[in-house]
């Protein structure tokens, strides 16, 4: 059995989807238990409402949780008992094995940090974002790719860029079943030379390393997703991944404003169905599961802020799936410079 | 009567497009001409097919041309009288007011670069790309931004960010018609703390310039398009714009795919028609007008490289729209540190 704790307060959709999505998972086969930490009272008469099995989801108090708009440090100075930081304690303390939150993302990264270690030859820690690209990856056909860091290191020196390729290449394996993930870094130009001082020392770095290198790529193929692991430093990741969620709102204020402007447009939209669904799957990516922390000797998952019932009860999934692939242990392995 | 002088032999359409697009120009209404430069016989050839006016353009002999695979700098050595050397020693000499290549980017802004003086106050070049928003720009209503730099300078000094802020103000207030255009940094959020070191001081130093600075934009506002000039470095600019060619043709073998696969789909697609049409605005955005090389005594478009008939003769008249606006004066005015 694998028990994952999850901050029950956090996200968009607050409690009600991460109740939802926790009691949903608890009554599905399986080897994973929940502790969904919070407001006890709160949480229970939502859980009360809905199908779940007690055996496999409790709930653990806690006081206070960091708001959206709050800033994290300050926050969780201000609550030391804040959901993020109880449910990172159950996980340091040996009574779960992996976080998951849907809650503000600096309080999750900063509370991880300052309740777990940074492994040995870890010198920084990545946020990596998974994005739905145009190939499939690997034997499950996963339309995803892995993107890091996107915004937990602002800048990476060449080591701390071949150390995310190498946590990357980990989480990749165990969470798309791909043997030797492609890994390339993110450049102006795919020759060896091209990019910024750390990016080219990091490409010697990596040829050297025993990861599946291969080589820069260029913004063209993020989208194309012909590779499985994208390394590059937070500033870049962050700029990149926020214009990919800029990409998907316009996609998706242009299709409302053409189906409302035009019943022949409308009708034509209705038509193409799963067609479009392909189209929507490929911008519309943030339901999708969650983007792990690396680089901490615990498993951490950061659900998206919008998660609905879905993405937790996947993202609490996943965070199980890469405790049994046993991550910390393969980056420990793969990691050493 | 404002004289462009055009590379005739660059491009992934070669002298047809070129060709085409001055000789399409030359018989509008307007004050424009052009001097077709490249291989005289095989350019007269293609020339004697159309209609044109040889009153307003006029063909010069060059030898040789940068191929879209070629090392720049060794080419250019190895043909001292190639197309794009031959245009731009015509602009310089003052038989032309401005050059317009779509050519090999790199042996464009290299010919211009050795040719032309960096103007007084501008470290380094930048190159500026035009391209689709979902917001309208100025009294024009123009669909597209400005983003710099895109790949002439790798990376960029606070203070060249402040150039490129200037430079494109100017660009972007003369060829858009936008008296005061909005002016921002990307960075990775919008508080005047975020991002790298040297952008946290272009912050500060354009918050003291006389520009309608307001402020760093994240990823997200790129497509949406909320401001009219973008700065970055070249680097950034340079996968960002490569990652919007790749959504672009993603979005392009998606569609066609779906098509392919039903009738239905193929309906749909049919139906939608000019609602699809903005979308495809949208992505499919190589075709239009040109790419400004900013900072040089001269005013330099570069076309894209699948630039057809129409891009070629926008790419001129752009060319000659920022002479007659002045570009050169404005900038030296406005761009003193």
């Amino acid at each position: 059995m694998i028990t994952v704790a999850l901050d029950g307060m956090g996200g968009d959709n607050g409690m009600d989807a991460t109740v939802a999505g926790a009691a949903a998972l608890s009554v599905e086969p399986g080897d994973v238990s929940v502790l969904l930490v919070g407001d006890v009272r709160a949480l229970s008469e939502r859980l009360d409402r809905l199908r779940y099995d007690p055996g496999r989801l409790s709930v653990v108090a806690a006081e206070g949780c960091v708001g959206m708009g709050d800033d994290p440090r300050a926050a969780l100075e201000r609550m030391p008992h804040a959901s993020i930081s109880v449910a990172a304690r159950l996980v340091r303390d040996g009574d779960a094995q992996a976080l998951v939150s849907a809650g503000h993302t600096g309080a999750t990264i900063l509370a991880s940090s300052e309740t777990f270690r940074r492994l040995p030859g870890v010198r920084r820690a990545a946020l990596a974002a998974v994005y739905p690209t145009e190939h499939r990856h690997g034997p499950k056909k996963d339309p995803f790719a892995l993107m890091l860091d996107v915004g937990a290191t602002l800048d990476a020196t060449a080591e701390d860029l071949r150390s995310f390729a190498v946590m990357g290449s980990a989480y990749s394996s165990i969470v798309s079943e791909i043997p030797r993930p492609r890994v390339a870094l993110l450049s102006n130009g795919t020759e060896p030379n091209k990019g910024t001082k750390a990016i080219v020392e990091a490409h010697r770095l990596l040829t050297a390393s025993p990861l599946h290198f291969v080589g820069n790529v260029e913004g063209l193929e993020i989208p194309r997703g012909t590779v499985d692991v994208i390394v590059c430093d937070g500033f870049l990741g962050n700029v990149v991944l926020k214009m990919l969620e800029g990409v998907s709102e316009v996609f998706r204020d242009v299709a409302r404003q053409a189906s409302s402007r035009r019943l022949q447009w409308a009708l034509g939209l209705a038509m193409l169905g799963g067609g479009l669904r392909e189209l929507k799957r490929l911008t519309d990516w943030k339901m999708y599961g969650g983007a792990p922390l690396l680089g901490l000797d615990q498993v951490v998952i950061k659900a998206h802020g919008r998660s609905e019932t879905r993405a937790i009860r996947n993202a609490i999934k996943v965070a199980a799936k890469t405790v049994r692939g046993g991550l910390i242990q393969r980056i420990q392995q793969e990691g050493a410079p």
